[in-house]
């Protein structure tokens, strides 16, 4: 698998991953009616950072990398994945986590957060607890699931190795 | 004291309770060297519902009121409120917040998230816990005080009055 950042000409790859998903409105807090060119505008905006994963030609994933807030919180990421629904099971989130722990790092964030884990979203809570992202926040019934109605959503949070340049 | 819909007019107002909250950096998770048409495309965007207070033909202080999340999170609001220096001390934010929880149930919502609120910032958590706000997240370190160094951020929430129409 390589990781490479996205161009122009991946946006079709990139809808054809992300449609499925926004589509669905179980992860995402995102209108499941977002248009192609919104969610391109989205996933792809200028202050992101955004990758794909490619293996054999193919498109298997991808995420982007943002700074989560402005001035004092300016220390901290935040990361979207999105696989493709037939490279499941494949490790893909897992590459693209790793390759984003490193990447922010890199940018010299100090942590990152995810802003709104849907509770019910058992695989991703799995794999970020593995890789020791903490819940510092549950809120509460924030999400209405299409199926499930109100469940909550979590605020989940790791501390990045602290690099020398940046410490305080 | 009355409080009614911001117009192109109050731009330089909104802007002179913005800059000094804005330029000091304690408060706000934003860039404290934002630029005034930055600011103000910021507090007045077109997704927002954007007040002022006004007295004697004083403008005393400003909020905001946006959907925080889009999809299965667009029931959830969030606000911004800055208060007039000069008008401190006077329940300017307790007007807002109390006309701020009106026009949310007005607007539909079912509940309300800060999702930043730092914890040096001891006036507004007081004012917010004293009106049911919660807090149901706390992110270690998550804002770089620029006398305090990296201090703890709340994510604080209110439910709202259900409404019948809007009941699951």
């Amino acid at each position: 698998m390589l990781i490479r950042p996205a161009a122009f000409g991946d946006d079709e790859a990139i809808w054809a991953m992300l449609e499925p998903v926004f589509r669905a409105g179980d992860t995402y807090a995102i209108d499941p009616d977002i248009s192609q060119a919104d969610a391109i505008a989205y996933w792809t905006a200028p202050a992101k950072s955004t990758f794909v994963v490619e293996s054999d030609g193919a498109v298997l994933g991808t995420y982007y990398l943002v700074r989560n807030t402005q001035g004092g919180g300016s220390h901290v990421c935040n990361c979207g994945f999105v696989t493709a629904t037939a490279a499941r099971g494949r490790g893909v989130a897992q590459a693209m986590l790793d390759h984003a722990l490193e990447e922010a790092g890199r940018q010299g964030f100090r942590a990152m957060q995810f802003n709104f884990v849907v509770e019910t979203n058992a695989g991703a809570i799995r794999l970020w607890e593995r890789a020791g992202f903490e819940t510092v926040g549950r809120l509460p019934r924030a999400f209405r699931h299409p199926d499930l109605g109100y469940v909550d959503a979590r605020v989940m949070w790791k501390d990045l190795a602290f690099r020398p340049h940046t410490a305080p």
